[in-house]
């Protein structure tokens, strides 16, 4: 086998699909749907931007072919994600919008063949959304994923929830909830989460408040849940119990690198949005691209996009490849949603007024994608994994 | 005279009223009053708030004592603007917020006897509201003011106005606009200007839509106004004919430093929030303020307000002391609207998840604070003025 | 054809063996022959180092076989030369040191099979050096080559060559150099320019100075030469007339990239040291490693080698390809060149005084990798380049 | 008393005598001792300059009247500092220079009558040099100077100091050394130390080696010293028994503010030079000056250069008011130092290949200023200060 950059046809193929479909169908779309794109609710939508997509052939794409996709590995993903998330309605449309992408991800993998029935087929059909319920209001689970609060317990026949989540995306109108609790062990000294599928009419799960953020969500908001003796059966673990820690991982690597392919297409848009802008307007006797101040924010933008969509691919690489112990993932997530935030912040800067205004995307897409500095992990704590293991490379004598 | 860097006892007493009126008073009706912050109108908010200044004696302080004022000189207003500027509305309660407070600075020192008693004296009281119609859509003026558009033709016993502004702050409601139109030359190659005061109820004038932006203005807008065969009296003119980008640089300075003190004192909040926060939140073991990482950011957040605060209170002392041709109001204006936009984003990014919700004020005030690199001049236009200046001084065999 | 990130097997053994060699062999040496890496002259050292290189089987692999080399593309050359960069020693050791290399490369694909007998062999075996004049002094060739100033007028049988030429690596000792003058059109207009070969022992040809820099170049300084009246005969001629830009960007592209390569080791040495001295040092009661400020600094430089090693391989894998009109090398060496800097200056703060002095190589790297951000083609003028693309792409309705 | 920004106007005429000194007689000197410059030993220079200084009436204007100087209080000496630092050779003219300044400084507080007329009185002549070792080799006093472990232990009518000391600048040829030596407590558990005045003849005391560094002192070298079993008189204790420490704050605390004062002449010749180049430089048809990219690194400048003087100058006012307990200091020095650093890093920058060479300065000041952000304590131990104090004062509902 020989070094080989470029992607196969088909996947170069599904790539120039899903461009064609975003600029001819998506875009046009956002326009008509301006409500939901500034946070109203819109099942109506989806729906039909999701049919457009199946009509389209790019519907998908990520999970297997017995699901209705392409079982697209991650590093086919990149390039096909970031040409969806060229717009904000895009990753809605191929039904590869967190957290659903990533729930399908993982149900693909360690979900029974029942519950891959009953959950994922009906999900990767477009037909419910879900939601992935770990997040904790301090104390509890964030950053640190071992102070997990939320507990379940042993009861005949089932387990017994409860707890409270915050930051729960797309909670409203999920036809389930995929729910992370302590099994065994004590907030801080790790022991043992496991997953709960739990269904939205479980009467022990209840959404307390949309909290209100700086992003504006399609739908389905940032949730609070509260689980109060939320009685699930035996069959609702996910996987094996005392395993979810784990589980966590494998959704997690992959779910921050859609979100970094995803947001990628945010960045390229952002651009091009400036770059056509600065074509246009004139200002002291010049065109704006012809001023150096300028070009130094175009160039730093094209520097940052390259850069971003080599990390990814590299990262999918190791995560194809199954290449475990390096710091990849959190390399790549911490320059991506930085270098995504200089890129819009500099393309707003460059439309000056316009740039703070509604009429154009800009200002729309900053709020979105400030945000990901800090879900997901935020930056401190991926620099702060990948300098321990650089340092303890180092003591080991080995590589960092 | 010796060199002296505190502030007169009057001075610093005034500060420690303003702070405590702050926090005791308009902190609290931040709360009581959510849906003003959020862009709801509230002019009945504004009264009672303007009435509790003046009881605490901390009302309007930048005008002269006949206006109800204490007269105070750019360099006091820095410290007392700052404190006020701590809750986003501070300066509506002290009636010192833009676009008010700069009218009032010009109409003090250009308008007329019967101007000012019509025009200026009701604003001062906070009786009245008003706009500066200056900033038109591309190409007309915008970074570059000599491209202004908008003209004004001479008429029997007045002047007929035509054009198109946007941006135009607090529109809506004000009693009448300062509009600059161009009453000789052409775009582009500077000629004369004139300002004009035009009354809301002109039926030239009309507000044709409020322009969404990233910032939430307080009420008012920024608005879209047409002026169309709008025509006012010769008594309209303010100041002389044909002088109107001189006069323009009189309201500039003066409000461009006005506008950083407010936003420090947004700053400033936003750094009290950071440490509260960081005070109290563990993770991984320690308190988030002992972090190093948190530390940096910190630090950051403390260097970048010494270093605004100083330079504002250097430009002030040479708006003060009229000494002309520096760049002392570029230089700290684009160093504080960058530093405050560092400050807002550090302090919301180690507030974690909270930060980017509803519940703290962290994201409003990023959203806040993000236009102010490019309103009163985009820092790349002050770069390249101080640039131009330096390059200048150097050929001439001047100091820089 | 898969997409394939994995070099081949081949390949990474070179790398391993590369490897295993720098820090086996090459820095033992750099102890013993430290006024080698001081400046001196030490064509002793050379000889013995390459030796070494040829016994180890990593000598040149460049080249083609031909040449004792192992025709590596320019991906597969990544790798390696990055393993050789990790001692300031390495390239010299395996004959891949600027400006030979770079000539290796042009005259492989350019020279005439004569010229190739005669300027590439002996080069190709370490018996020679060479140097490269291209490079003017203001207003001559610099950022912009088509200021080129030196001429080469038409005489019987040959060229006459006149001009100033500075900053040439390597020119003192080299055995000839490849010297580019214009035989066409006028500076400032493009024109025509052509390279000749012009031996050391040509009387025409001699150096003027060395110019005293902040790096230190091993031996060969970087010279000043003066062309007075000088003379070649037309078998000089490299290529063919005229078209001396043209094969200017053939050695220039790769030249870039390989420069990228060696310093891109000299970062990961950096960070190595740096990782070595805060494994060790306790400072306020904890391991160096262990605090948040030096993680930052270390994971930030692990993010730029990432970074910068994924942008390396993908402009060659264009280049490879033959991919035209991209700016994947100017991206690159932008990158690259401002990343490298950045991990020196980091890994220098993290051993503190130490770093400074010279009892650790960090200082001697900080005055190494700065002139790369101005040599090869200053960052501005690469930023111009990417943003002129981008815009100019735009305009097309392209991809930028 | 009122505000006032202004300096006296005998401060103003001695910065401009100054200023003209620096000019007409120290810059012309820089060509005529290259050498110097270039590290070699220099009294002669030094007498000479000296001379010139005392002839021009600018010599030692920090010392008080008594010892030939004007008694300068910190707020006056920053622009005088700042006018002398425009030299590398200005403060060695001035007889400002570190180590002796910040001596000089402390001892005219500390010392005994009968030390100032030893000490204190030639020193402040420049009849002789002096020296100041505090900083040891790791795990040494450092960053954390309550590691300090070399020792003074009691014996009859004296001391005996045992330890290592390194970076001690001006050491070879200095006339006595300050030593800083521990008389109880342990290292990291502070204790207490003394200050003893150490003479260069002393038998104990030996300096063992030069230590390369990064930057070129002038002369007397940044040394290692021995004391080996070093006896003192009882009268060689300067101020009281184990209050070494708080001693050494009223060294550093004023010696940080006339490092940043000196250095900051640097960044403003930097500039200097850069801008010179710019406006004679074409490139690309354009005057270089008039390019946006060399523009905004000016402006850059320019900002960094204002930020600096202003919080220099905010810091002494402190110093002078003996205002405790905030970060002045410790802002002002960790700004000054990495905004020195970038003015000279873009200066260099704009210059291109004439920057990184020896025909122009600016490659010297890149060495010379780069280990400031690492002397008088690294900028992480400041921000760690910084944001601890930040962090403690918001614990205590104070101002941070």
């Amino acid at each position: 086998m020989t070094l080989n950059l470029n992607h196969s046809p088909e996947v170069n193929e599904l790539v120039q699909r899903t461009d064609t479909f975003i600029r001819d169908v998506v875009i046009k779309a956002e326009e008509a749907t301006k409500s939901v794109l500034n946070g109203a609710k819109g099942e109506a939508v989806r729906f039909e931007l999701q049919q457009a997509a199946k009509d389209a052939g790019v519907f998908a794409p990520h999970v297997g072919v017995e699901y209705g996709g392409k079982g697209l590995d991650m590093c086919a993903r990149a390039p096909v994600f970031e040409a969806a998330g060229y717009s904000l309605l895009g990753p809605l449309a191929l039904n590869i919008a967190a957290p659903d992408e990533g729930n399908m991800h993982m149900l693909e993998r360690i979900a029974s063949e029942e519950q891959q029935e009953k959950y994922l087929k009906p999900l990767a059909a477009g037909e419910i959304r879900s939601c992935f319920a770990m997040t904790e209001p301090a104390p509890g689970a964030g950053s640190d994923p071992g102070a997990l609060r939320t507990t379940a317990e042993k009861v005949a026949g089932g387990w017994r929830i409860n707890g409270r989540k915050w930051f729960i995306t797309g909670a409203d109108g999920a036809a389930y909830a995929i729910c992370m609790a302590r099994t065994s062990g004590e907030p801080g000294g790790r022991g043992g989460a496991t997953m709960f599928l739990v269904d939205a009419d479980n009467p022990g799960m209840s959404i307390t408040r949309h909290i209100e953020t700086l992003d504006e969500t399609l739908y389905g908001g940032h949730c609070e849940i509260d689980f109060s003796n939320c009685e699930v059966p035996d069959s609702a673990v996910l996987g094996e119990v005392d395993r979810g820690f784990e589980y966590a991982q494998v959704r997690l690597g992959p779910a921050r690198m859609t979100h970094c392919m995803r947001w990628l297409g945010i960045a390229k848009r952002a651009q091009d949005i400036a770059l056509s802008r600065v074509n246009e307007r004139q200002v002291f006797g010049s065109r704006l691209a012809d001023l150096g101040m300028a070009q130094k924010m175009i160039a730093d933008n094209e520097i940052d996009i390259a850069a971003a969509r080599a990390l990814i691919l590299h990262a999918c690489w190791e995560l194809d490849q199954e290449i475990a112990g390096t710091s990849s993932v959190s390399i790549a997530k911490t320059f991506v949603a930085e270098a995504v935030w200089r890129v819009v912040d500099n393309s707003l800067q460059l439309c000056g007024s316009l740039g703070v205004s509604g009429d154009i995307l800009l200002s729309r897409f900053l709020r979105e994608v400030r945000p990901f500095r800090i879900y997901d992990g935020p930056s401190e704590t991926h620099r702060w994994a990948i300098a321990k293991r650089a340092a303890k490379a180092a003591r080991q004598g080995g590589e960092s």
